[in-house]
């Protein structure tokens, strides 16, 4: 019950459960309408005349089964669901049982550092869609259990702090960030992914150390300011998508450090370049998406990707394909074979190509050319 | 496998699985490179060396534990995470085992009929955010085990036909319904819970038996342009929420279906007037909403309502508050005492209302009055 010191429904439910005189409980209920205090807090007056003669006068409880829930949210299951609520703060009265708080398309511009007390059972939040600037650097700590943290579309202009060490996945996109900081996923080492496009970020936005401890699979910087691929990811990554940046080529080193990606995701940027042996660093690579950036040719070192599948080239400017580009020349150096290449939308000519250059291709379907648009 | 014949990657998943020649394998994989067909189709070749010597020579097959995953979303745990990708339509290989597919903050304009084929284990399903206009009348017919719904925030003229009976929740909020027919929601009788606020609907919106069949405890049509509480609604609500709307009045009958309902949202209408007697059938009413409205008394009634614990009246015309408003008058009527009661913002200043008003109400602090703002 300490937990709830601000509940005028835990109240409630405790009216319910416990023989009347209920107010002697020791309830705090400081602040439940802090919202209708005035500009100036002096208008507020309290009144209350105690009669304990009526008050013992009243008779058997009724037993409602109604559950504590913020008004106008919708409790079920341990899933407190206030999304398009037009709230502007993080409501009271949220159960302590409660697993999956939904809080999108909001008002919110402010995370309390009280507003998630008590909620250490809590498995998954969504903030999406809200206006939030600031969040208390202890507001997450009560969330002990908190595994999604989904806190697109706001106004956030760094990462949270003091993220609970339980977290698994955070999903930060479209906010306002421009620099990660060293450790600035300190004691997270249990992340396993991490969203953050559709940021302000350039290369120069993560000190060196940003990344720190984290052992991630899954890692998406897409619809930001990137001109390379930045150097100090996690070499954990199994999956690194950084579509819709500025990238303009990439070099040697670039992806040495990521040698158990498997999904790469370079289109919409502006790769002109990709220096011939870029590709030896991600040998177990499956799929490569490199559509609609600059590259006038093929990338050197396909034929030598063991279990590469899916490779998208399309809307570039490639003017002709060789027919070593894909297929290794020897037997059995391939081990999958491809099942998606896209090469339409570039200057080169299906008749221009011989079919053999696609002799290591699962199924003709598989292939898709089309003519050069204009 | 027939579940997916337009997925490429279940091919791949196939490749590993199963001995080669995986090409033989009966898969229709067209469609696929669909995205990439010009304009005329014309242009597309398809080319295909197919050469059996050097598919028998590709060696042992690797094991890698690549899981089939959209390119860019996140599949873990049988959660297919696929937000904020800039997705045009809804993607292809969506494991077949899949519990939640979220979608949200997408680009997607329309739902087809073959979206969800072979999703029949879906629970939850996420479209918020997007463009969506169109939903094929099928394209929610495999999902039998889907309970929720989320498609706020989107372009539908109706609320999409066919929906699965296994429908608990269904938020439909910010859509730009008008109507909805008589049987829209035919068969869904395990559903809990509607959101359909934020849509421009009328009163003359509700065709008479649109809620046919349904057994709500919740419904939320809030910011919509109803000017009084619709009459059709199912009788088992224990929530109605129609704050945001134009309602003008609450007559004698309008709440006398709704006798269940426990939590009963008017805020932020043009109330001038609640007519003696309407309250007596919400006899089990705890919460009441009416902030933000017109009038200028106190509502009849409140004194014989037993469970009642929260009133809100803040930011209305109210100026005169009489002792008897509140509390009854004789010993042992009411059954739980006010908890939370709200009259600031009103034209009445509290020294002119009498401490022993609030005898009823289980503390001094449960109570927001505060000086009337000019």
């Amino acid at each position: 019950m300490t937990m709830f010191p601000q509940s005028p429904l835990l109240l409630l439910l405790c009216a319910i459960l416990i023989p009347l005189p209920s107010w002697t409980l020791p309830f705090e209920q400081k602040g439940f309408w802090d919202f209708g205090i005035d500009g100036d807090g002096g208008g507020m007056t309290m009144m209350m005349m105690r009669d304990e003669e009526e008050g013992s006068a009243v008779e058997e409880l009724p037993s409602p089964d109604v559950p504590m829930c913020p008004f106008g949210c919708q409790c079920h299951l341990r899933v407190v669901q206030c999304s398009d609520l037009g709230l502007s703060a993080v409501p009271k009265n949220i159960p302590a049982d409660t697993k999956l708080l939904d809080l999108q398309n909001n008002r919110i511009t402010e995370v309390k550092e009280n507003d998630f007390k008590g909620l250490s059972n809590l498995y998954a939040l969504s903030l999406v869609n809200n206006k939030i600037a600031k969040v208390h650097p202890r507001a997450f700590t009560p969330l002990r259990s908190m595994q999604k943290l989904y806190f697109s579309r706001n106004l956030l202009t760094e990462v949270p702090k003091n993220l609970p060490s339980s977290l698994v996945e955070l999903r930060i996109h479209e906010n306002r960030i421009k620099k990660v900081p060293e450790g600035a996923f300190a004691g997270l080492g249990r992340m396993n992914c991490i969203e953050m496009g559709g940021n302000p970020l350039q290369n120069s936005g993560f000190e060196p150390g940003a990344f720190k401890g984290l052992k991630l699979n899954y890692l998406r910087i897409s619809e930001a300011k990137l001109t390379g691929v930045p150097k100090d990811l996690p070499d954990s990554l199994h999956e690194l998508h950084l579509d819709h940046n500025q990238i303009q080529a990439i070099e040697l080193e670039d992806l040495s450090r990521y040698k158990n990606v498997y999904r790469l995701g370079l289109g919409y940027n502006q790769i002109r370049m990709i220096e011939n042996g870029s590709l030896t660093f991600v040998p177990n690579l499956r799929e490569l998406h490199l559509e609609n950036n600059r590259l006038s040719r093929i990338p050197g070192g396909l034929p030598d990707m063991k279990y590469l599948q899916v490779v998208y080239l399309h809307s570039n400017n490639i003017s002709r394909v060789g027919i070593n580009d894909f297929c290794p020349q020897g037997f059995g150096m391939k081990r999958t074979f491809y099942n998606g290449i896209s090469l339409f939308a570039n200057p080169v000519n299906y008749w221009e190509v011989q079919p053999a250059t696609f002799r290591c291709v699962s199924d003709r379907l598989a292939i898709q050319f089309g003519n050069y648009k204009k």
